[in-house]
């Protein structure tokens, strides 16, 4: 670029000099300064893309930090990747800003992006950028490399298969119900920092990327969970014309869910079907499960087996201790 | 896919099986059944990539068709293809919907979306679909393919180079001061086919992707119009840190767009500065221009001389009869 000065810049184009091209470094972006951004596929690799979005109001509090709703939205993509095994190439950024929004909200939402960009090692290769009567919206596309023939599909899973998943399930969307309404700390009997362990968790999940090598090694079937373990996990099933049968017991729950849970015992329809969790769940063969364990908690990743993969179409079977099917009145979330 | 009845699926699902799976036809899309699209990318091509979109309200009328909407959304990412001389690929969807838009749109919606998929080679593979409280917004990430190196960039304009452009510039910035205020119509003295001509450039833009091969050939830089003819060959020339001097009286225009200016002289800034054109600005060698112009016009698309690149930082100058340079209040379409 020339030494163009301010004032023949268009308002866009100064938004984006000042607020994104610092993050644009990758030589695919161009700097932000072509049409479109141009990328070198890396030799011998299929690419996965994936396209998901934020809208204030939505998917977050318009009082979010701006950072947070940043890397939230790099996460959410970032974490769909992870679960099929694809290593970050880059990312494509479609934001909409109501007329409100002041300098300070942008300079934090790019420096949030920014940071987990890196973090994630995951640069920013091009974007789009539009005012918006309605409440700010971010989509991200983003793209992966796998080596070619090696995503993890979520149609891999065969009946002998034992069904693992990563982390705690439930937090973040106990998390949402105590931002929308704080007295439900008081009635759950939450100590002050599981309030905000759940809290955080809605705010910023954190997708599990360190486990790819660990799941190409292991793992027959994988997907990652946004909608709710038993509807994603139908999901899966689905897809791999089998069935699950899961213990409700032994799904992984956080201190602060447990204390919730304990209190109110109705939460555990909340818990298994909220979604916002942004675990991997994954089906390998019995055998594996111990390996995959520890090649995971290496990653400082914790694992555990919820269940196992039977011969059936399409069914996840939740089950409590005395063996009897749960039914759920909303498997999953969704938004319509 | 198993059987999943109907039932067992959630709203989303039921939403995509039924308007937007059978969009899906490509391998990459895995019949939007995986977390992710997996593409293997073509050999020896570089990717090109861009995302855009469209908000209702800001980039369509609320009331405009459907079929339409999903065709400009889908439109303006092919035009910046076409100017990157980039052969389509496919295309992830992210798209927000109010409460109230009904299945008659969405079916509308899929139907011209898919039309447009086939008609540029361009297939669906993957999305996401959310509710929103704002307005309808589409956004699409396009992919494209070129040979490896051949990307024709903003950056190659040199001194001496003719500065050409497709098609008609001007309509579709007229014809949005049609949809907003009818009685312009009558003040330029409008007959009704030229009312419809602007309106329509403005609804459904023609993107130039028939004309790669020549760009390849002849071209030594390429964008599209989508922000005003003005701004964008002033944002050419300082990518390749030249300026350019453009004849006002060469800038091809339609007859509705000569019939409204030569009754309202001030129009000439509306069409020049006003944008959503989404032709093409080339340069080329001077030599190259006929040659040019006869494998253009083999696509039935014309193509007009306006003007030379000169030696110069960044600028271009819009010239009058008398070799006066015009100055634009606002050069360039923008948000910001």
């Amino acid at each position: 670029m020339s030494n163009a000065t301010e004032a023949e810049l268009s308002g866009e184009e100064r938004l984006i000099a000042r607020y994104f091209r610092p993050l644009a470094t990758h030589p695919a972006a161009l700097g932000l300064m072509d049409d479109a951004a141009m990328l070198v596929p890396p030799a011998g690799c299929d690419l996965v893309l994936k396209t998901d979005g934020l809208i204030g109001g939505v998917h977050f509090f318009p009082d979010d930090p701006a950072d947070a709703v940043a890397k939230k939205a790099l996460r959410v993509n970032l974490s769909d990747l992870a679960a099929k095994g694809a290593r970050p190439i880059g990312f494509l950024l479609a934001l909409a800003l109501p007329q409100e929004i002041k300098p300070a909200w942008l300079e934090a939402f790019a420096r949030g992006l920014g940071e987990d960009a890196e973090v994630f090692d995951c640069p920013l290769l091009g974007g789009d950028t539009d005012r918006t009567p309605g409440p700010i919206s971010v989509s991200i596309a983003a793209l992966g490399s796998v080596s070619h023939g090696k995503m993890i599909r979520r149609s891999g899973a065969r009946p002998g298969d034992r069904v693992v998943v990563t982390g705690t399930i439930g937090d973040a969307a106990l998390g949402l119900l105590l931002r929308r309404d704080s007295i439900m700390a008081e009635r759950w009997g939450l100590k002050r920092g599981h309030q905000e362990d759940l809290k955080a968790r809605y705010l910023l999940p954190q997708p599990r990327n360190a486990i790819i090598d660990a799941l190409h090694r292991y793992a027959t079937a994988a997907m990652d969970v946004s909608d709710g373990l038993v509807g994603d996990l139908s999901k899966l099933c689905r897809a791999s014309c089998v069935a699950a049968e899961i213990n409700v017991a032994s799904v992984p729950l956080s201190d602060a869910a447990h204390a919730a849970s304990a209190k109110q015992s109705a939460l555990v329809e909340t818990i298994l079907t909220g979604g916002d969790d942004y675990e991997i769940i994954a089906t390998l063969p019995a055998d594996a499960v111990e390996a995959f364990r520890q090649a995971v908690l290496a990653a400082h990743i914790q694992v555990t087996e919820i269940g196992a993969i039977v011969a059936g179409e399409g069914a996840a079977r939740f089950l409590d201790q005395n063996g009897k099917i749960l039914h759920f009145a909303r498997p999953s979330f969704s938004h319509f």
